[in-house]
């Protein structure tokens, strides 16, 4: 399902914080800008609702009517993601608790508890007035439900919530005892006689029972899922054919998008990238693969990205001339439909007043207005190549992540660096990357790679068998299998779940102190440093592929292979460095028949669509030019290119086939 | 107006900690010492009311008796700074609040809500208590109201405070209109529609609106200085002669200082200079020169100092001998009227039982004790210069303060730093500077600076441009005149403010990485470096003085100057390291004719008085000698000093002129 | 009194968290394993009494029955170390509260308010259940009352504890003037006028009241103590032959274990040393000395330890092979008469569930397993020498502890790095060492050493005179004697109550920048770096040993030596770096007689026992082989040794005396 015919290109709109002398403007220069769609009234609760139950939509009706007239569509929002100060008022238990009981103030914005039946009560009301009055409005194309859920207040601790998590809870178990034995409470006297005695895991003296915290962040995922829900289901019932979703934020760990994604029509993204960081555009390259892998063929939108800078962290670097554009051509290519900003025209107060925006403090006489325009219309007629497909799938399950960042581990580990180091040398060879949860099919790859998945049940785990039984190809991290979805461990030994597959048994986990290091020999006579890890692995089935050479477990096996069925499945019971995990990946891939022609660096090749309307993108994430091997028509351009061919700095090149009849 | 016309030497006096037979002693040491002032009764409430409404008195007219029998004159507290034990436990309600809602114990010092009704009813019923008994009393010299306001509570978020911000928000702006309008409340949703609605800007999920903080800051120094005021009036309405000030504490962001000098009659401030530190003395000129400024005219004290070394920072380093007379000597030069020390029996017990004494553990047969008694001999009779004046001033305001540190913004910059780096060079010329608000008349000094005033009213911006029009040179730092009062971006164009006076447009702001630095190249081929920050400048009648030789600006104008009517507006678009800053001011400095010799490392001179009584003032800060080429009689030693002369290490010389015939 | 013939051997036993299916397993396993003591029921309250008054003892009479059937003994815990849910849902205020006035929640372990009477009368029940139940059980052979008492909260600030507080404060000062007086509430306006007035010292806004603070830490520490006594009083009534305990944890702020000891009928101590630290094995040595000292003639247990890595690091490296044997003997060695483990069998779920067991999740085909059965295997029927004796002590003094890491002092001095820094010179040599109270009779000891002891009272300064005066040596570190119980400062002058001992007087202490170093050079020609402090002495019949050579102090003394009655007291008024350390150390034992050979690196030896009793234990730290010249019968390998021998990486020797007769 694709929502949208042409590249959607857009931003946040809000024209309640001007005066509407300014509207028309606004509406003249998005034409000019090739703006085909904004998000209107995100945060225009207070102005739709100024005293409970009196609503004001003229000055909303008069701006859709305005976007209309000038040919700009609109994503609607139900304006639900900052309640008013009334509602705060009149009900002081719709604020958030947090863990330490202590009680967040409004000021902010999100400052809502999301199982205060007075917050849902207002929030359903005014997205039922919305859905009333804009239902057959020709300017709605898409509902925007929400706003960033979880950010700044992804969980709180009050007593609805409690109960709310108690009801929960009663779902998943059924009964009290499947619960004791589930959260093991006979360790340290926690064993439940009431439901009404269990709690969320608020401040305690010590570590929190890990499968209690676990049920925690999966309900509190769930719980502002039914605040999303409520109001889908509510704009759904009212215009069953427009697009309803809220927007996420990447690999966001409070919320589990593959459940959330199964609620929405399309993927939305927003996405900021450090400008001064060097793996920026890795970092948004396997962002957007999340993407386009939860949205499995429902297509996916920046829905907000900044033209300059941000101002909320510490230091914000402008992005570099072109770099806005590049970053947009990187999401389309993989995948994406279309990319809008945060926001149209920058605010004159509050406390994103120095965030970037399509029309910035200094207006149309800008650079950031030129590339904004000039994008915009690029962009304009431009047909998208359906979303390219890959050969390689990385597991992510945000239930694994909870789990191997809770406390009690034999060591800290945290999931993204891993993620990032095990993305990074694919991304460098361009070979493109789906995320899928481990419960998916997985037939269609070539190879699956598993940077970590503590956390695994043992249906996902024949999952695994079977795909490599058929012949796939496995690569594991260290410290995954190791406990089930109750956060307990597969007993007996390490990797319970996984020990069949990977024809291994680990005795136990060494730890090496921070800056300590220690070396593996592969058997085709590499030596690679590796760090933090050393599992003491016993052969079953399996054979190394490299061992130790000193530490813990010195001369014992550290990589291994199993060939398990028709297929393979190899692991890596340490952390190895960069060169070793490109080593790994390499014999990995190799192994399953991927290509992995190097590329130079910084250069991106993203091959989209097919047939005749395959594209193939090339990006220049150097600020220098680079010179690249390309054949075709670059459909930006129109110029043909064949052979050596030079990109400029932060260039693109989207490039079909000259035989081609029909333009891209 | 002066109301002492010898200096003042005292310090603290708490005789309620010591037994009266002790009291007899302590009077005939402060009289070997010199002393003819002592801080009386400043935490002696629970003393002087044990009960609620029992005042004992008798303790303290025996004190103030036998103070005045030796000649020691009395700076009587008002006693509030800390309210007993019962007053908390009768008021619960009186105890501060913290931003997250927790509240604040007694068992500490300064434990009370500025706005609580009880708080306030208890301390202004002692006040007038104390003002009644003691209105005659001959020792009675001075009322020290309070003490250090705002010192570890400088706010208060419980209801009490809510009440008067919205009262204090209903004065300033009359209807509610113009609060969202100031507020901006149609961002994330915040408009008001009652005021009962608005509240401190407590705990929040994320960042908090910043006019509301901007004008919670304002409210929560003027909410203290109703408590002082309630005060001042009592004592004021009983002696009307008597001088009233509080203490105050050098650039103390929370207090904004312009506004309490006009309260003050006359200006204390409590020094702490860290003796480890390098720019200790640079500092504490600054500071000097601050309360110099504030007093306009009304004479300074430094109330607090100490002898050897405080007790609350993580290593307490001693002053090095002969260097509290010598930082002493350097806050006369720069204005002040006396020195006092806190305090002048180190206690036995209590938080700052380590806290240095003019009378040590180690009593009289003590360095500590022998610089004291020698400084107050030397002073005895010494008659003061009238305060030096200054050529240049430095901008300063607590607003603009608190909006550059407020969130939100490109960088987190922070003002003092960029104060000591203007101040530094300056200092090491002996360009005695002043401080002075943007609004003051200006056209006094040669030259005018603006490290940062990131906050800049329209009729500010116009004071300055008077000031330039007329003749006037200013040299002004990036992020400079950006938002108004309200914390609102000056529309349409950064800076503002100051394009005009400027002649430049800043079309956007590049912010550098942590450790980063960029370079520029000065017309006259000097080349700097710089960091954090990167103006985009478009010159509008300004010249360029410097251009970026590299970053996201390379080949733009870093550094430009401006004809202005008959004067020059210089600026900066980043922030130069030492060399360039040095550049920069020496060459605006010197446009504006400026004396610029710069001095040996260490060594102070400042000139004050004038004519026959003019003194000139050489300080070495260094531990060891330097020569000096100087001339005149030095009122310390009475020597005569000419040419090349000798200024031992850490020491002093006040030169009068040779001819002159009185002493000073 | 010792109350186990055989060295014990065991851990904490949770059958409640297994199917009872496995327990004969279990006690099958423990029999081959030679365990002779199981901790039961630590954490087994929820199970004990699933409802209020319910309680359910049948599968506790099944485990004892198993357990003694297997001929294992049982250290029975009271269950009383972490409450079950419903106690914190009847009574939520029996939830302990955190100085900043929040609540910690369940969900944890030890989420009890100490003062609560809810808890202590649900608590002293099952107890008495308890007792009456299990009082003839052959079985029993200990009580576990409690568990690591004040771990995670070990004070709580709630209106029960204000309660107890103010009723210990009655009886430690009886009239409300003798508090004030010692409180110094004259200083910050603090007097009490009402007992009911004084609260803990709760969240402050600035340094809180040192006295209080110090009282608040002794009543804090005596309030966990009554919850101890309460128990151990019902157990004792019912089983007065069976020994009463709790488990300490070495060097533990929070409680003083001096106080707590005299109502331990045994010590036992719960240690966990970071393998990845090279100074760990003297870490554990110290502590073993510490539990020695404390025991003074009862005996003492190694609780717990961990057989292969702990869960709460941030990284947890394995012991490695040997290690754990080889600490256990080091134990052994130095006066233990077992040891135990936490726990038996390794959690599946829980906070715990990767803390290392007897029997891992890798069961018993596992190095660990084996490492722990052939331990036990080998301890069966050793019999133990007695505890060694020492001729050196270390004063240490929790309440000194307390006083020097409280605020407000000339600098952060932290006690366990002197006391690392003093121990170590002394482990380097084999130099065994007692732990005492300054109060103990000291006289047995050739020399005593003082890291510091800020807080001394005059009788115990007396008590120093006295053992000196005898012809004692005693080596005092900077900055001890300074105050008083009270924590006032000992008037007049520094170090106020060793002045007369050390035969100097302290001027004044300066105090160094964090990274900045001074010199000593001594008489005899050395030359030493110091850091942190620099006393100003003046020797008042001391002599100096050494001088600094730079600094505020320099030419003064650094380190002095007075001859007192019969005997030395040595003073540093630095902190010397180690080997000014080393020096002085060396110095100080050399005249006091003590022998100094130095030893191999990580090697240790220790003679326990006297005449055919005697044991030599070589104990190697290394993990590479050593040379050792020794000489006897290894009692272990039943080997005999003569000359060089070499002992294996982490090898234990217990040698007795070749013409020994009767084994040992």
């Amino acid at each position: 399902m694709n929502h949208f015919a042409n590249p959607v290109y857009g931003g946040d709109y809000n024209p309640e914080q001007w005066p509407e002398e300014l509207w028309l403007e606004d509406a003249r220069l998005m034409r000019e800008a090739g703006v085909n769609l904004v998000s209107l009234g995100v945060f225009a609760w207070s102005r739709l609702e100024p005293r409970p139950g009196e609503y004001d939509f003229d000055w909303l009706d008069r701006a859709m009517d305005l976007l209309h007239a000038h040919g700009i569509g609109v994503n609607l929002a139900t304006a639900t993601a900052s309640p008013p100060p009334w509602l705060s008022v009149l009900h002081p238990e719709s604020l958030p608790v947090r863990m330490d009981g202590t009680r967040d103030a409004p000021g902010s914005r999100q400052a809502y508890c999301p199982s205060s039946p007075a917050f849902r009560a207002a929030a359903a009301a005014l997205t039922r007035c919305l859905a009333e009055r804009y239902r057959a409005h020709p300017a709605l194309k898409m509902w925007h439900v929400g706003n960033e859920y979880g950010c700044h207040t992804a969980a709180c601790y009050c007593e609805h919530c409690a109960q709310n998590f108690r009801a929960w809870l009663q779902t998943r178990y059924a009964n009290l005892e499947t619960l004791n034995a589930a959260w093991t409470t006979d360790f340290w006297s926690q064993r439940y006689g009431d439901w009404a005695h269990i709690s969320p895991p608020r401040q305690a003296p010590y570590m929190r029972n890990p499968a209690q915290v676990l049920d925690w962040e999966r309900f509190s995922s769930d719980n502002l899922l039914a605040c999303f829900e409520a109001e889908a289901r509510i704009v759904r019932a009212a215009t069953p054919d427009v697009p309803v979703a809220t927007n996420f934020m990447g690999f966001f760990k409070p919320l589990d998008y593959w459940r959330w994604s199964a609620h929405q029509d399309l993927i939305a993204n927003d996405i900021y990238p450090d400008p001064t960081l060097a793996d920026s555009s890795a970092e948004a390259a396997m962002t957007a693969d999340l993407m386009r892998s939860l949205a499995r063929g429902k297509g996916w939108l920046i829905m907000e990205q900044v033209v300059g800078q941000v101002q909320w962290r510490a230091r914000n670097a402008l992005k570099r001339p072109g770099q806005m554009r590049l970053w947009s051509y990187q999401a389309l290519a993989r995948g994406a439909r279309g990319v809008m900003f945060f926001q149209w025209r920058a605010s004159k107060g509050g406390a994103e007043r120095f965030h970037g925006a399509m029309l910035g403090h200094s207006g149309t006489d800008s650079r950031v207005w030129r590339e904004v325009r000039d994008l915009g219309q690029e962009l304009r007629g431009l047909r998208l190549p359906a979303p390219p497909t890959a050969d390689v799938a990385i597991l992510h399950d945000w239930e694994s992540w909870w789990a191997l960042e809770g406390e009690g581990h034999p060591a800290r580990l945290t999931l993204m660096p891993l993620l990032r180091a095990w993305y990074a040398p694919l991304y460098a060879r361009n070979v493109l990357t789906d995320f899928a949860h481990p419960d998916h099919d997985l037939r269609r790859y070539k190879a699956v790679l598993v940077p970590n998945l503590h956390l695994l049940s043992r249906a996902a785990a024949r999952n695994l068998e079977e795909y490599v039984a058929g012949g796939g190809t496995v690569l594991v991290g260290a410290y995954s299998g190791i406990v089930d979805t109750t956060n307990q461990v597969h007993l007996p030994g390490y990797p319970g779940a996984l020990r069949q597959l990977l024809g291994l048994h680990i005795e136990e986990f060494d730890v090496l102190a921070e800056a300590a290091t220690l070396h593996v020999n592969t058997l085709d006579g590499e030596r690679f440093q590796a760090h933090t890890w050393a599992d003491v692995i016993h052969l079953e089935g399996a054979q190394a592929l490299a061992r130790f050479s000193d530490g813990f477990a010195a001369g014992q096996p550290a990589v291994t292979e199993h060939r398990f069925g028709r297929g393979r499945a190899l692991y890596i019971g340490t952390q190895l460095h960069a060169a070793g995990l490109d080593w790994a990946l390499e014999r990995t891939l190799g192994v399953a028949g991927v290509d992995l022609t190097p590329q130079q660096p910084g250069v991106e090749c993203v091959v989209a669509g097919s047939g005749e309307a395959q594209v193939t993108f090339w990006l220049n994430h150097n600020p220098n030019p680079v010179s690249v091997r390309a054949e075709g028509r670059d459909v930006l351009t129109r110029r043909v290119v064949s052979g050596t061919t030079t990109l400029e700095g932060y260039g693109v090149l989207a490039l079909v086939s000259i035989q081609k009849a029909v333009a891209v």
